[in-house]
């Protein structure tokens, strides 16, 4: 049992059989075979219109391309402070929009709001080249923190990106989790609402190693395909991404993996809620429950499963499920849990 | 009369005539003439130890390239919220390094603390590759509110960057004005307090167009000369930048003309300060006066007078003096002000 | 049949299978699992002393992190003229060097020669800043056309490159096809022939999507990890890229799988030399078959075979043979080649 | 003395008095005064067409500004083997258009031709991603070897970028020579023969350190201003870049310093061509005279007068005749290398 991370499982046996299959027969490289022009309509299906779909290897990848198509190298991106390309991309942002400036902002439960994004645009001068001019909102969705921007809120950002001229990135390395808790298309979670590129995540949901940048406006993204190549992301046997996201897109397995995964954590949630000591941090929205509890609790639980302790100053610890785990590999976690708290 | 900046006004007559007086004869281009040669030597002697001269053309060139020689590309980037390299050089600090980070701190008086920089410390994990990793600590001296760092509070900094294994950078673009006010040699206000780069400006001193990256230590520096020429700042008729440095340096202009502007702030801050209404919003150290007055009266008085509102949240403005400003500038200006009160 | 590229094939299936065992259980994400343990020691063993090693999943990645690790922004790195990263990269290196400038150079058979470089190195002046500065030499090993440097070629460069102060890179996306036409170690043919930095491929030669960069002489690679990471190539669940490398090691399959390509090559190219009307272009000594033949066969050949007109200007043709082409289907090949030449 | 570079003479006193009479007042900084407001009107006059115009400080940062408008990441610019840009940016155009390719030509005399641009197009095929995809010609004028393009040479260059979707750039480091000789308007020179952007340079031909980035034809450039800024070359004292130019373009002594080194330049082939030993290697047409002449006069000669060795190979010489020279200058010169030759 691993609560460390969704990468910390291996790839679901649909997505192993999928390679296998997709291994028969030379076809065309570096994207021109048939499985991934499949997946090029599956998703055009998938979204409701035309989309423009690139996949790509990493999840840094996915963001930093996303964010290089919608953001000059003189602009500025709005982000939560706790945002994945903030915080745990090492500089790819910067690097790949070849200086564009990350705006980190506080917002509860890890989500940005109209207001803070408003009062934070004050500082940058529009047509005043001293300033990094504002360029992008990206939203991660699910958060950090494993939380859901609803549709309304993200209605509510939109709009201000609409009024101020700015585009919307959505970081969906957990889009499925999102979505699963929405209960909407998406359609309804992204275009609709006014996303314009979605980096859409399949790794962390129990494909080996499969995102795509997904441009939901093909307008303006002539250049991505050049540099996808130029940034090294363009697989010659693509094939093999194409297969993952074309099995995950079959019998719904993302929703299907998303939807168990949220169920894990919600079960973990319930059953370390009135273990005495612990106390949830955040509404449990995806596969992400993070919890304050005793040290002492803590680093015995951590003896027997390996997590995170997300915060070193609060002492806050993050517990992730994913699509491979069992209700009885959360319930004896729970009991263990349990067990500490009470011996204390 | 202008109070907007100290960019605002011209160059010296001593400038200018060093200029005339460097026109004459042939010499070699790119910095192999015998004034730049002359002033390598100068600028050793004034800091009391062999230094790395590079002279650039603007302040911004030179703390994006001091920053380059400093971070790596996977670098993170201490500073002020409200520093010059993180509001007004529209992102070439992340350009030039090619990705690094500025983490933007909030501190007293546009003045980071170790407090306060230890505590971001936190967030960014050693030898963990998703983060980017701490590199420089940039200070700005004086500050962009005007005031300046003592050497204690640099000297407390500085402890923090050696135990930490930081490179320290100071973004003198007022140098000269922060050392006027602290009274103190250049080398105790740099390198003897752990300084290992400073931005070394003339230009808002009294300078047509000279800055200098001036590498106090300079073994790490050995790819500054080809990165200076290919960041387009290997001024081919070196001669002249160097001319207006050696005029700055000879005969003690450039304390003179710092000595004069920190005065004539002074002298404008003693003057606001009993006129009903207005507030001085930090102490007046070097040659900026922060404030805060009435709307209306600000209105009126911008009619005649130059400035900026610095912050238009909070309606406080800026005025800047300058090497060139006269008393009776400085008076007029105050007088007007205390008239306008008045008429309220 | 497919002889357009050796992309074109997909995994074998002992990769398929290393797949699937890789699977088993949860471990730590981004390379701190034990197969990617494992795999470091394995090649540092296979390599016959101390290497750091950086799994990547794109060819281009591999070359564009090599260089980017031994070449600074400034510096010049020599290549032939039809090597990989100066036709096919679209300005991958030029892009993570952040400017540094391939220097192309013609020579026989796809290969460099010291004179070559020599000649060459004459244009650029050390110390000079308006120089990019020469710091690389690139070999491709085995070349784009197909041909293998042979010890005695490699050691007269890697002299020129010691007397010079110039690293030595190796583009080994063919590495194995070169290695089993040398006949010698991995050792022979790399460090202990002073390369320093070797672009390890194992995707085209039965690998679903797996390279390496490889730093023999570890010293100077310290940043590599954080710019791996910021490049966007740490893949989360790295056990996948390692699962197929170690896979490849096992049993010996890497040299299994060149040598049977080199083989249905070499069969391909002794089968159409009598053809009438076909020349062949250079020496045939790794998986790659390059010939001249009459417009008219061309055409009707790529009806039923895929493959590239190299040139369009010579109509110079490559075939590629790949580690899953058997001798009946060159057979085949070659019958239908000579039936259309003598049907002329 | 001194036939080493144009560079190496100082500003003409025109521009002292120039900067002079800039200097009083205060005036808006960074590009918003008066006189930099003037001379964008002036340079449209000029130019007989609306322009945008860049004002930056050293020519290199005109060649990269201008090719980083011009080009993508993933593009290639075509430009002379000898041509600056490629020889003597130390990769700044590299660096500034994050990795587009420099395709170094071979042509006569260090022009390029269509035909030679015509044949190495074939290498880079459109929209296939793995080729950086042809994007920008860049000409030289007057070339580095003072050479200078017909007007006709120019159309028929302009006319293969237009058919082929190319831009076309203008190195103008050396423009007002280059007109001086073809004795017609920089329109006809620039937009009306198909030129896009111009390097406009007024450093070599009598200024202190003054060049700009002319876009003729403005549409494509909206991001040039913040570009400018990111990249450091936006002066604060702007007035003191224009003031060059304007003082340039009054009473056109831009014009007269370019015909009187142009003519210096004539003057100097015309003496040394009946001097025994001594060979002119290109047509003299602008303000440099390229020649063979025997090692030891040569090495005599530069005991007395600094000029380069342009090619140790070839031990051909260069000499430059800069606004500064007189006739008298040039005399004592050729009767020297007479004196010199005539002595063997």
């Amino acid at each position: 049992m691993n609560f460390s991370s969704d990468n910390a499982y291996g790839a679901a046996p649909e997505i192993l059989d999928a390679l296998t299959r997709a291994s028969t027969g030379a076809v065309p490289s570096y994207g021109d075979d048939p499985l991934t022009g499949a997946l090029r309509q599956e998703m055009s299906r998938l979204f409701e219109r035309e989309v423009a779909l690139y996949p790509v290897v990493t999840g840094t990848a996915a963001n930093a391309l996303a964010l290089a198509t919608l953001c000059p190298q003189h602009g500025a991106i709005f982000c939560h402070a706790d945002a994945h390309i903030a915080t745990d991309e090492c500089g790819a942002p910067e690097f790949y929009t070849h200086g564009a400036k990350l705006v980190t902002l506080e917002g509860r439960d890890g989500k940005l709001t109209p207001e803070g994004i408003a009062r934070s645009l004050k500082h940058f001068l529009r047509g005043v080249v001293h300033h990094s001019q504002p360029s992008v909102i990206s939203l991660t969705q699910a958060s950090e923190f494993g939380t859901v921007y609803t549709r309304d809120e993200i209605a509510g950002i939109s709009a201000l990106a609409r009024e101020q001229g700015l585009k919307l990135h959505m970081d969906g390395a957990r889009f499925a989790n999102a979505l699963a808790h929405l209960g909407c298309t998406p359609a309804e979670a992204t275009w609709k609402a006014g996303i314009d590129v979605l980096s859409f995540g399949a790794t962390k949901n129990g494909a080996m190693g499969a995102e795509a940048v997904v441009v939901l406006r093909p307008d303006g993204a002539a250049a991505l395909p050049f540099i996808r190549k130029q940034a090294m992301q363009l697989a010659s046997k693509m094939r093999y991404v194409a297969a993952q996201f074309v099995a995950m897109l079959s019998d719904d397995l993302w929703r299907r993996n998303a939807e168990h995964a949220n169920a894990m954590a919600a079960r973990l949630a319930a059953g370390v809620a009135d273990v005495p000591g612990v106390t949830l941090t955040y509404p449990v929205q995806s596969n992400a429950v993070f919890a304050g509890l005793p040290a002492e609790v803590r680093d015995a639980l951590q003896r027997d499963y390996p997590f995170y302790v997300w915060d070193e100053a609060t002492g806050v610890v993050r517990w992730m499920a994913s699509f491979d785990l069992t209700a009885d590999d959360v319930d004896g976690f729970v009991a263990r849990l349990a067990e500490l708290a009470a011996a204390r």
